[in-house]
């Protein structure tokens, strides 16, 4: 049965996010370790509409393990969500033969997976994204490496804030989701942070905080904000006019995007990408390759989609107890 | 009955991890949190012996939560194996009024946690150890960083093996786990890895993977051999003899334990400070903080040290599939 | 002679900047090694009007050339612009026995320096802010930091770019001084770059560098902007609307002025430092250290504040020659 | 006079050295923006014997200005030491048509080029190699790179060697030079350095450096070892034996060569690369382009090569002075 797949297509649609490349990689090598012919696909769905494609052998992939971005580019397109766009992307798989997709990137990307599916291509995601909003799978590749940017930027900010005696409001990414938030403000032991999931409240969240930590004797107070909950700068006058501090804004914005992949994000991407040539191997489709309580499998798209993710109450308990203090 | 506790000490031993500070840092807010006085142990259990100790409060543990080592130092301590020197400890938590201990180290800590446990002493222990080697949990604080730092030091490796055309041998730490060696290995995209685990074959293991990627186009190999399954300088040795390759080997020793943590590590080590605390806090002894299926969990020491752990064959299948190809 | 120097202080005044500590050591066992005393004045100049002293020995600057920020706090000062501000800090000097003060900071902390000096106090400032915007001596203490750390940001942005096909502008330090912002462009490959000693001409300075390099096959940009140039949020809005490219914005703002130096803000800080206390031992007063021609040297204060600096026009020509391309 | 040269070859040779591919970028655009074409010659000299040669153009060098290593490749050629071996390259050169030839590295490229220039094909040297062990250069391409990860990884080791109490021996790079290792534990703070240009006296240069600062207060000692002066190895043994300490030893090796080059490595090779093909030019020929008293400026390859080196005694007087306490 696993012979029926002879060639398989991958792509990434959607942010980038570091890890993509090691994934690409786990894709291509793993297909051709099967015997199974693999084909870059250039620009997400836009180029699956397009015929934008690159052959792919094992040395297109050498040394890019480590490197940050897409080596296949990737694109956010409005045409794959129209009925002809999608029926012109199944031409491309036709007329190339794919026997299989392998769809890299987030929630978006999902969707366009799943109407492939629909139309009778094998498809499978993988969840790439920074800020790990996609609700089905505990991790998405490229969250760790944008977290540890993120705290080595806030590392450094403390560093001048300490010699200068000063509150720092830092806006990460994460419109949808505060976990990245959540995480980085952990990892920095933040003053207060504000994520998406919780109604802002100036009052509680901000105030009362940098009080309890001024309290406590501290002198400086850092503020993370997920671009999705507030604005970082709007919240930084808000600090001023209250309180009568003077915090510094920083954006950090595209920056979490880049960089060369963690340990880790390169592990699981390599993991992902085999396990999602496996699953079209074995003749499945329209599945998704998720991380859950600690194990990579794989779930049906349509009930991954379903979903509902709500931040940890745990990991919001924490960071309670561990910050203003 | 959470009142019944009152205070307690934090220690670290074994070899340091990084992490450590921010699970110290952990433990001491959240008993403070708590209404619960903490002492910091300095030295390990030769510390407890000799009623090495400082006082803890919130400031104590400020701006330590990005630094490597512990601040708490840590030793190995003979003294802890004899009956004497552990009832020596047990005095030493009398006249403090310990109502219990937190031992942040590996095996060794655990099993010195065990002993003080059987005296009547309640004691949770907290995994910091960067080779991963503890068999109850699927995560052990330092194991991130040590691995990034191993990584990044093999991704300039590679850049000037590039350069010129050349076999790397790198010994990365492991005396009896191989699980450090394997994640890295799979990481940096590497030709080869030995690990303890795995009974040492150097036609097998070495030669066929290097003939497998010399065929396969490639003119670089990185050879990651972990302490415990080779010596990095005979393994570069024998590729010299057996090939005709001029191996370069690097020894990268305790480089991989120091370092500001991964943001991970701190995130890691800052939820199970925070879990030992509250397993002490509800009056439970004897108990070890692990991770498994992608939960902070407590388990009992003595089940935790009875389980027997060997590198997860579906890992090790993924490294045979993604290396020298 | 030497003798007559018994004890003195040194401070950090203005921004901080990285290297400050690893500054304040070297003066410190500089003098301990001669047999002088030091003590540390917090928080600049106020803290000299003010008496807020710390004592300084070998061990109280253990483990800091490694670390950014300053160990001394800074501050700035509107009092010591008084001359009532100044004879306030002159009777602080005299009540400790200050025999001489090391000032180390940017332009203001040379004035005041300066003022100091009239009023018959031994000084010696030395450069340090991360913009290298002080005349009379071509490094000073921070900048390679803040390149490098600006550098790192920027070869983050490139690696998502690259996925994308966009356009970046990024703001980084330097109000009146453009030579860190044309230091990282050239690091960096930027497309274009903005600094205050040029008059802002988009039309010249942007938008045919653009062209120039969409017609030389690149689908890339990256604009530098230096802060005291333009604002990047402006540059970014007049790209979007005259050449209809949709580029991200970053503010680095001050992330630059943190992080651990880089070896050679350590070296030279601790060269600089060095310097400093000789210059003190040897008598002398109202100096301040400068790097001329590739050596360490001393120089009178007022003169150094007299000097007029351009930007190197061989540099800018370089520049020109390797951007845009 | 310029319009003579028409085109011009670009190789790397000897160790590689990070910054390398900032100057073949920009030698190739400085090249084509004069109007002279580029051809670059790989493996060294030995590819100018062989004709081992690629087309470059401006796309050719995007992307690698942050890149270590040097695709160009690098080798030595035992056949280009003979005559018959400088024959085959000059009549590449004169197959080729190139007017001149830029070739990068260090004192054995130099040697090369000399030879070159004598058979009358105008060459220029580029200084790039990691130990500064050039003598007619104030600074080497890739030094600063190799400071900067040493330091890093020693920082490291500081962590784990406070932690625990420790003595640590680091063997760095530089056979015959010791400035990297001088720099490099001015950086660190180290307790003692052994260079090649001082007789290795153990007592004196290593005992009592420990004496004193143990008896100082310090528990830490970090000796900092050139590669040419002793084995980082035997040190360690010697210090055990005599001084009872238990030290780890680190060998550093080729992990120093590698990485992405730093700002202060891209923007001297960018200038240096520029300043060659201006040479070229203008007609010259056998010079070395050199960094003396803070500029860049170009120097007979004869000349430069009689010139000695030797520590800059005030350096090693500062090193005298910051060590050991």
């Amino acid at each position: 049965m696993e012979n029926a797949v002879k060639r398989i297509g991958v792509l990434t649609s959607g942010g980038d996010a570091p890890g993509m490349n090691a994934c690409i990689r786990a894709v291509v090598r793993s297909a051709l370790g099967r015997g199974i012919e693999c084909v870059g696909i250039r620009r997400g769905w836009s180029g699956l509409i397009n015929g934008d494609i690159m052959p792919m052998d094992s040395a297109s992939v050498s040394r890019i393990i480590n490197r940050g971005g897409t080596m296949l580019y990737t694109a956010r397109s409005d045409e794959f969500r129209t009925e002809a766009g999608q029926q012109r992307a199944v031409n491309t798989c036709k007329l190339l033969g794919l026997d299989g997709v392998v769809a890299i990137g987030g929630d978006g990307t999902f969707r366009g997976a799943q109407e492939l599916s629909k139309r009778g291509i094998a498809v499978v995601g993988i969840p790439g994204t920074i800020d790990e909003d996609i609700v089905c799978t505990d991790y998405t590749i490229g969250f760790d490496t944008a977290a540890n940017t993120a705290v080595e930027c806030i590392d450094r900010l403390r560093d001048t804030m300490q010699s200068h005696e000063r509150c720092s409001v830092v806006e990460v990414m994460g419109r949808h989701a505060g976990y990245l938030a959540l995480y980085v403000a952990m990892a920095v032991g933040a003053t207060a942070v504000l994520v998406p999931e919780v109604p802002y409240d100036f009052e509680h969240q901000v105030v009362e905080k940098i009080r309890r930590a001024r309290l406590g004797g501290k002198t400086n107070f850092m503020i993370v904000v997920a671009e999705g909950a507030a604005s970082g700068i709007a919240v930084g006058d808000e600090i001023r006019r209250e309180l009568g501090l003077d915090p510094r804004v920083t954006i950090l914005g595209h920056i979490q995007r880049g960089g060369s992949p963690t340990a880790h994000d390169r592990v699981m991407a390599t993991r992902m990408g085999v396990e999602a040539v496996r699953v079209l191997a074995e003749g499945r489709s329209s599945r998704v390759i998720c991380y859950r309580d600690g194990r990579i499998i794989d779930m049906d798209i349509d009930e991954g989609l379903r979903m509902q993710k709500t931040l940890d109450p745990e990991e919001l308990a924490v960071m309670e107890t561990m910050t203003g203090v």
